[in-house]
């Protein structure tokens, strides 16, 4: 394993001093946890919470700030943070208005946030919850009932957060939440594994001439595993797949995000990029917003996913388009 | 070669095709050409024009924007623009008051820019240079005559940015430059080597329990092979190197750029900030300016750089600050 750490159990703890030192001025750390808050709260303004295992820097403390998220809870990697923790974040974000968790659909993530709602409510804060499961590759998987939530959750942070930003009311994001997330569909290609500091060696491992499509951000299995393809042909497999799903019509409107997962350079995501537009300009549809980039990865897992986000109502682009003061958006 | 691309020839106008569908509102490109245009040039102000070999990005063309670069001129992977690819970039450019040309000291780069400024005189234009020789780990190399320039340019292009978007003149800014280059260091280590999409083998390789200090951004020699060692270890090899070129003193003000090198996880990158801070703070240096993540790759090479500025004038931080409208800083 070639990696730039010191002691494997200590990467995430000496992950997160490195990033309040150097983003001091937008969030810092609750008491040396897991907890990273944004130095923009606002009083009676809703709250938004979300995090997970780490692993998928920036996300999701990247997404802290003011215009996204009130606070970002970072487990171990790959491992979801204790109730505990979750339920500080809760705290502090909550600025007398509610709070709304956004979790990503792993079950040790949908157990361990709900059990904090539940902690929160006794304390009498107003608590919600919206569940991203937003990867179309596969039905139930290693660590999820149901879909695995995946890049779309950036796509979540960024639009409820604009309209928290903005004054709206937790049962008002709530239904925003409820709107948009089926609305959002993700569908990713690998082509190697990740490897987690304590692990050691990648959790799952390709040929040299091979990929694989739908893999998990911790490498669970995909759907299909075929030899290496160009840009064109892996846009044309991700597009038919989200078509599917989407069952789109000449004239819709979407947000895209192209995501890289760890370690696939810029240059493949712009290319693969060009690629997704010329088939979805094909289909004739409205591609209104756009952005390239690592936003939720897998550690050093090479690939990319693609996520749409069919944008239904006009104020949905608004929100993607509100600016923000965050490390990574 | 496990990449995400069509042709290996055609990655660089692919990449630029989907740079500016993405970010249309940022950026256009010169008649399909590899030049990439701010669409926020002013009338009356500085023009800005860097670049060279396509395959560090988000360098160059992420750094075209309001307050930073006016344009960004792209070569193929690793190879220097012609001399009328940067010419057609001064044309543009030049909004009446001239054009500063950031040049890296790669031998190609220069010779080529420098044609370019000739070719822009004879019109009338004025142009000054600047040539970034940051990178402190060795004198001369494959490509270059004296030191090479890497991840510091991106604080050159920041500071003389924020300059020019405030009105400086051609002679203001180059003074600036000729000020804040000599107090611009950076060193580097590489992990793995970079494979260019037309050769399809990494440029050089590493064992699997080897790092090189030093290695250049196209896969130039470093310094030295080492075994591989902690963050701990690698902080402390890279600024100490440092200290040596600086030979600062306490209460000295700085600012610091950790940049990954393409493949290397922001995880690692936040882990190894946080190993420069101690040290830097051992010598009781003022760290005013800090910014982590990739900005000057080497395509997929894993490893990372710390580039250090020596803020001599107190306008030097608040041109580090200013706000700007890009796709990456």
């Amino acid at each position: 394993m070639k990696k730039i750490i010191n002691q494997p159990e200590a990467v995430v703890d000496e992950m997160l001093a490195g990033l309040v030192f150097t983003h001091g001025n937008i969030v810092k750390r609750l008491n040396g946890s897991g907890v990273i808050v944004s130095q923009a709260l606002q009083k009676n303004k809703v709250g938004l919470v979300s995090g997970g295992g780490s692993g998928h820097e920036p996300a999701h403390a990247g997404f802290v700030g003011k215009g996204m998220l009130s606070a970002a809870v970072c487990g171990p990697v790959f491992t979801s943070p204790t109730p505990d923790q979750v339920l500080e974040a809760i705290q502090v974000a909550d600025q007398g208005a509610g709070v709304l968790l956004i979790i990503k659909n792993y079950s040790g993530d949908v157990m361990n946030f709900e059990m904090a709602q539940e902690l929160a409510e006794m304390e009498d804060i107003q608590v919600a919850t919206i569940i991203v499961d937003d990867d179309i590759a596969v039905e139930d998987s290693t660590y999820t009932a149901g879909k695995r939530g995946v890049a779309g959750t950036v796509l979540v942070h960024k639009i409820l957060g604009a309209a928290a930003d903005q004054g709206a009311s937790l049962s008002e994001i709530k239904a925003l939440a409820d709107g948009i997330v089926p609305n959002i569909k993700t569908l990713g290609v690998a082509l190697s594994g990740a490897t987690a500091p304590e692990v050691g060696h990648p959790g799952f491992t390709l040929g040299e001439d091979e990929l694989e499509f739908g893999v998990g951000i911790h490498g669970e299995p995909g759907y299909r595993k075929e030899k290496i393809m160009s840009s064109k042909e892996l846009a044309k497999e991700i597009v038919s797949k989200l078509k599917e799903a989407f069952e789109w019509q000449a004239g819709d409107e979407f947000g895209l995000l192209v995501n890289g997962l760890g370690s696939t350079p810029l240059m493949e995501q712009y290319i693969f990029m060009n690629d997704v537009k010329a088939l979805l300009a094909a289909d004739d549809l409205k591609m209104t917003f756009k952005k390239v980039g690592d936003y939720m990865t897998a550690i050093d897992m090479a690939g990319l996913s693609l996520t749409m986000v069919k944008l239904n109502e006009p104020e949905w682009l608004g929100y993607l388009n509100h600016s923000v003061s965050t490390i990574a958006w």
